[in-house]
């Protein structure tokens, strides 16, 4: 077993429990665990036995109200602040829309702000993470995404785990994304869909690799993706779901949960903000699983340090 | 007045009520009513009193039912024959996808099947049609819209008469579209979305239509958009709704009405049938309002025939 700091070591193939990107797409179900460990509260912002359950059985869960209106809106000052600051002008962490020039993504945002940082450790975020994941966790990817109004983009299905394990070298699926709306996300704006059970069914999706596929797949995902058959096997039990919210909504979601979400044809821009937690004993292989060489640090982090829970109060 | 079967004569520039297409948008209200008339019933499958009232309120009305799940999947079936037909081969009034030479739309599908020739006649449709125009009608458009599953596009925000007005030179806004829902519509499949109200403002949209602008705006519509403050502006009191509905639901969407739909990500196809009634007492003026030629006879009809109501049972 890995410590924090260090990867994971060498994994040999017979290991790779998730195997993926090979000729043909395959569906097998999950080696691992949902909720790892006893499940019990980590602390007072730990999940409810219901709220457990629901995120157990479903791949995600949406909390309202984690976060006050009058927080949300000192992120959002804060996004502003950072979109236009000289620390990111000009790095990868900045991602730009080809028409306007305007923000279409900020990776890392925790480590050009402290208001970001802080949040990254908020207990009202940590203490459920690490009641899932029965371990210390540090942040494998984070980002903030920006859905234009009239122009944002639509996201095809995949699982995140899919990518973070064969272009990442994550070995076992003990990770997680929590997020937080900085707007309303409805049905109009582009909102997250989810396939709700669809974490429990690994999809090996078909074909290899391309060399430094993170360029094109930050614009349009082709590789990592599921045929039309898997997706409509996943979603024959229990269909489709949103995740729908006010400002301040939580919404955990399961590495391993198929989500995409379509455009953004509303006069509303739809922003929320990402951070991916992965278990310190989930560190990467020594090399990804079906990838000739890792993505680079700012799309999956190689700083392992466990994050220590802060008592926030934002505003 | 017009008669039907002729042009309407010359409209001179200072009779046109809806410029269009100029320098700058401008805003204005509607100059025609939307209810023709008294409103009164014109057969047994008219519109309660309710149902015009919110027609006349929201600029649309979503009836579910009108048509029994045995008639949609026989419609569904002579799509199918109409898809595959030599009738439609080659034609410019069946448009396939780029990637996948499967059907994206079938225009004036009245025209090619005597299925859906009754059905654009069904008294089901019309009692409700000439109720609100409070006149005879012929169809000026029809079609059938397939959005694939996983790969439908969006389509931007739009009036359709600020086109039949600009393109196809329909002299008022005595029109409106009654769409049939082939597949159930939800919010997953890329459905309408409308913005309620909007029927009553006129969006007079900025730029020079170019010449055969059919073409292009058939794929994606650039010109006779709205900017995204108008869109704001008319989503400011009532914000947006979604035409959602199982299969057989009929919509009455006012020819005015500002709509839109999202990509369509879902692994479910959806498929829609429109019907554009025209009154026979707004045929086009000699020339169109804000173009140089006329759209060609498929999207703009020439053929003024009333139509006369039937009372169809189609299975």
């Amino acid at each position: 077993m890995s410590k924090p700091g260090r990867l994971t070591e060498q994994i040999s193939e017979s290991e790779d429990l998730y195997p993926t990107r090979g000729r043909e797409e395959k569906i097998f179900e999950r080696a691992d665990p949902v909720v790892y460990g006893d499940g019990q509260p980590r602390g007072v912002h730990s999940l409810t036995m219901e709220q457990l359950d629901f995120y157990a059985r479903n791949g995600f869960i949406v909390i309202p109200g984690v976060f006050s209106q009058q927080e949300v809106d000192l992120f959002n000052d804060e996004y502003e602040r950072l979109a236009t600051s000289d620390a990111l002008k000009g790095k990868d962490e900045l991602v730009l829309e080809p028409d306007s020039n305007q923000p279409r993504s900020i990776f890392s945002p925790q480590r050009f702000s402290d208001v970001f940082n802080r949040l990254s450790r908020d207990h009202r975020i940590l203490d459920k993470i690490t009641q899932i994941l029965d371990s210390d966790v540090y942040i494998h990817h984070a980002r903030i995404n920006i859905k234009r109004a009239l122009s944002g983009k639509s996201f095809p299905w995949h699982s995140d785990f899919e990518t973070w394990h064969s272009e990442d070298g994550l070995p076992r699926c003990r990770v997680l994304s929590a997020w937080v709306m900085l707007h309303e996300n409805n049905e109009f704006n582009g909102p997250l869909y989810l396939i709700p059970g669809s974490h429990k069914t690994f999809v090996s999706c078909a074909g290899a690799t391309p060399e430094e596929h993170h360029k094109a797949s930050l614009r349009k995902q082709e590789y990592g993706v599921p045929s039309i058959d898997a997706l409509r096997g996943l979603c024959e039990k229990r269909g489709l779901a949103a995740a729908h919210g006010v400002p301040g909504t939580l919404i955990l979601h399961e590495g391993n949960t198929m989500h995409g979400s379509p455009d953004n044809i509303s006069p509303a821009a739809r922003t929320n903000l990402f951070f991916v937690y992965n278990s310190v004993l989930n560190t990467p292989a020594v090399k990804p699983f079906a990838a000739e060489r890792f993505r680079p640090e700012f799309l999956g982090s190689r700083d392992f340090t466990p994050l220590q829970s802060l008592d926030n109060k934002f505003a």
